[in-house]
């Protein structure tokens, strides 16, 4: 378990935190969130489905977030309409605040010309280039990489081995996991005969505000122009995001999605894991992609889409239930031409 | 080829290694193992699939492994049922063994509370946080980082940037490849309208005795408790393990596998080659995966499935010969159904 | 936008330079290539589709790269057959060129049996093993590490975070994006009862000339003998290449894909992204494997292939439009087959 960076709360001031009720006693000590199933004293656990509430006294956390007041319980109980909202909060009090400073360690490189905010933590084994500017409050873990003209904001988390390359600009409070890879050449190569010419790729990323990305994934640099992640963005680990994309705010992608090249992503989709997009279409907002879901051509908002090439998620469904009936269904439909071809012969007969 | 760490051996001395029989000359002196087509004097190579055993003659290896003595050869032969097996032995005692200690190198930085064992190799651009303890025979190659509190087993060899985040713990002769990461966040936000808070993942990772992972796998941490990947687990590279998963023991991934959120994986399972399954479900022990299927929902034990969602492999099989059929089906069904409304009509008339 | 590498040049510069001609003024600076929505003074621009020829008078960039001389059009205009190559040769003249070498900068480790070429650049957090051999003109980004006996060719850019193991080869003008891996361990396990045993992976990986891998692509070591990646092959990012695969020349493989163990890929094949390849398989020269699609088998060269198992490209767009209308397929052949029953009822009644 990841060390407390927050000192124990009583339930009320949990509860004046999150903007949520008491039940019980407002002065039990917590000390941290722990799983319904081993929560114990000192610990709050959380209920988001309806069907675990009648099971609540089976705990014995000092207190359980749960969506309204349950009265055939007697736990004690923060209540809050969005408990997972409010199981989210409680941690970010817990475990959410960055550590202290520590400023610039022994063996980071820092460019002479590298403009380095107030509250910085750089560890060993960085590297910020020619040109960089690094917000206050940024956290840089050890052997990070920003090539030169690499612009980063304010209360960013870079963690180890992440890489940013030439020019590319994150907003405020970005975190990237380890391994993540900002601005790699994006895939252009122009066919010569039977060869392939590089074309460089001279645009760069912009990671707005608040974005997460995962670790090991990769979101290449514009041919021309800019690469852009919206404000919101949470994309998890070994994505790939291919140049010229753009992916609306607050757009969701679990690991391993794939995005080709130019792909314009409306705000607040989803894509669920190993999804993917074809190169140079249109997605409109809150779509949502099944996992391993292959978006090929441009589609309209606010629907859910499954299969390669995607189709509405129900049709899916019902056809993927089908597909093992296949064999079946071709033996029959065999059996029924030749029964059809007999009643023919039979018929002239008569 | 990589260098050798073992000096050649007899003939003899590799069937006493590996518990097998030797038929031929035990003195013929074995400097490394070669593949089948090009093995030659002083090199050992094997043969696995009975369909080789009559071409045994044909190489020009000083040895052959094989299942059985093979009579009708004249090669001299290192005999043991499982002849895989003994290639790996082969191999391990030429090129498994670990190179001698070198110690803490020049441009590594260790915390100076960091306790580490005896014969220990930390490479330049390498960072052990403050807590962390690593056991005696572990190497850490070039810029391989472990986060404050990390514990790392004994006979360990972390590859070159790989990653292990806070806390995180791995147990013995654990093997990462370069670039693997240990203990990234999981992929937790709640939602709050249409935006995102981030949940803090103040869980960890437990690797287990004589687990390996793949170049830029990822292994995230839980969100509350532990992720776990079992004894013996095979793990290679580039693939997806998310927050609370169990992988059971001595399973296999293949490559580009990714497995979803507090999914538990029973024991001896394989999963082939970008393989997924779902969040939140259950698989059995001894289940294999073949490549590209997808598990959406809870499998019992001891079956192999294919397809997604996924079905019984020879079911799958039998439905994807079938598929191409489709367009024709779909064809034969339309002109059966006029023929059979034709007929239908005919009867009436009759 | 990434700084300019050379000074602007005339259009009739340019012209000569990919070796077109010049319609309008030949005079006009050029500075940089731009997006031909956004192309304006000093720019110059291209059109690849001839349906954007009739709006090529809309660009107020100084000059367009066109197939043909666009006579309607009165704008600037750099004529070569090929647009789209002329457009990654202008792109190469102002952003193609290495800058400058460094030399060795500190904080980088070479080992002084290491022998380097001349107009080195190594940055800091490098590791350059035993043994090692990095030709002149080659560039090593911040952190890159090459374990002993590795050798790179002349003119390569290892970009920041790559890692190259023991003994693997990389030719002239290689391209490593960041955290790319050569040379981790093969996945080679034998079974012994239900565990495994590692099998050393004593082989290497030989990269040739005019080869780029994306990030965090790991291409694995051979078992015995080589894992080859044959000149001009261009490798998006998080590919898997497994041990013992033969890559062919000017074959190129968009993010995602994977090819597993000894499988013989032909020259100028086209693997779309996520596609994959089964092991031990052999694949022909000139195969076009759509995104997503899946070699289960040897096959053909001069195809163009889709779906998992693989068919023609075609079959299987067809099927696959076919596939959403399986349950309604599936009713009407149970609703044809009663109505076939009840026909022949009535049939027997008469």
């Amino acid at each position: 378990m990841i060390a407390q960076v927050a000192p124990p709360a009583t339930l009320q001031g949990l509860a004046d935190l999150v903007g949520g009720d008491v039940f019980g006693d407002p002065e039990v000590l917590i000390e941290r969130v722990a799983p319904f199933e081993t929560a114990g004293k000192g610990e709050i656990t959380f209920v988001t489905q309806k069907k675990y509430l009648a099971d609540l006294d089976r705990t014995k956390a000092s207190a359980v977030i749960v969506p309204e007041r349950i009265s055939v319980a007697e736990c004690n109980q923060l209540i809050y309409s969005n408990p997972y909202l409010a199981f989210a909060r409680v941690q970010q009090y817990f475990h959410g605040k960055a550590p202290a400073a520590i400023g610039i360690q022994q063996g980071a490189t820092i460019d002479p010309t590298a403009q380095l905010g107030e509250d910085i933590s750089i560890y060993p084994g960085c590297y910020v280039g020619p040109g960089c500017t690094v917000g206050s409050g940024t956290i840089l873990y050890p052997n990070v990489v920003l090539y030169q003209g690499v612009s980063v904001g304010q209360d960013c988390l870079l963690h180890a081995g992440s890489m940013v390359r030439e020019h590319c600009r994150l907003g405020n409070r970005v975190v990237l996991q380890p391994g993540a890879i900002i601005g790699s050449d994006g895939f252009g190569f122009a066919p010569d005969g039977g060869k392939y010419e590089k074309i460089p790729q001279s645009g760069t990323v912009d990671i707005e505000d608040d974005v997460e990305i995962g670790a090991c994934s990769c979101i290449d640099r514009a041919a021309l122009g800019v690469t852009h992640i919206r404000r919101g963005c949470k994309i998890d680990n070994l994505v790939q995001v291919a140049h010229n994309v753009e992916v609306g705010e607050d757009t969701v992608m679990a690991a391993q999605v794939g995005i080709a090249g130019s792909t314009i992503i409306g705000r607040h989709c989803t894509f669920g894991g190993q999804a993917a997009a074809a190169g140079h279409i249109k997605i409109g907002e809150n779509v949502t992609v099944a996992g391993r879901g292959g978006i090929a051509s441009s589609v309209a908002g606010n629907q859910v889409l499954s299969g390669l090439p995607a189709m509405p998620h129900r049709e899916w469904l019902k056809a993927s239930m089908a597909f093992p009936r296949l064999p079946d269904m071709r033996r029959e439909l065999h059996q029924l031409k030749n029964l059809v071809h007999e009643l023919e012969q039979r018929l002239k007969e008569k």
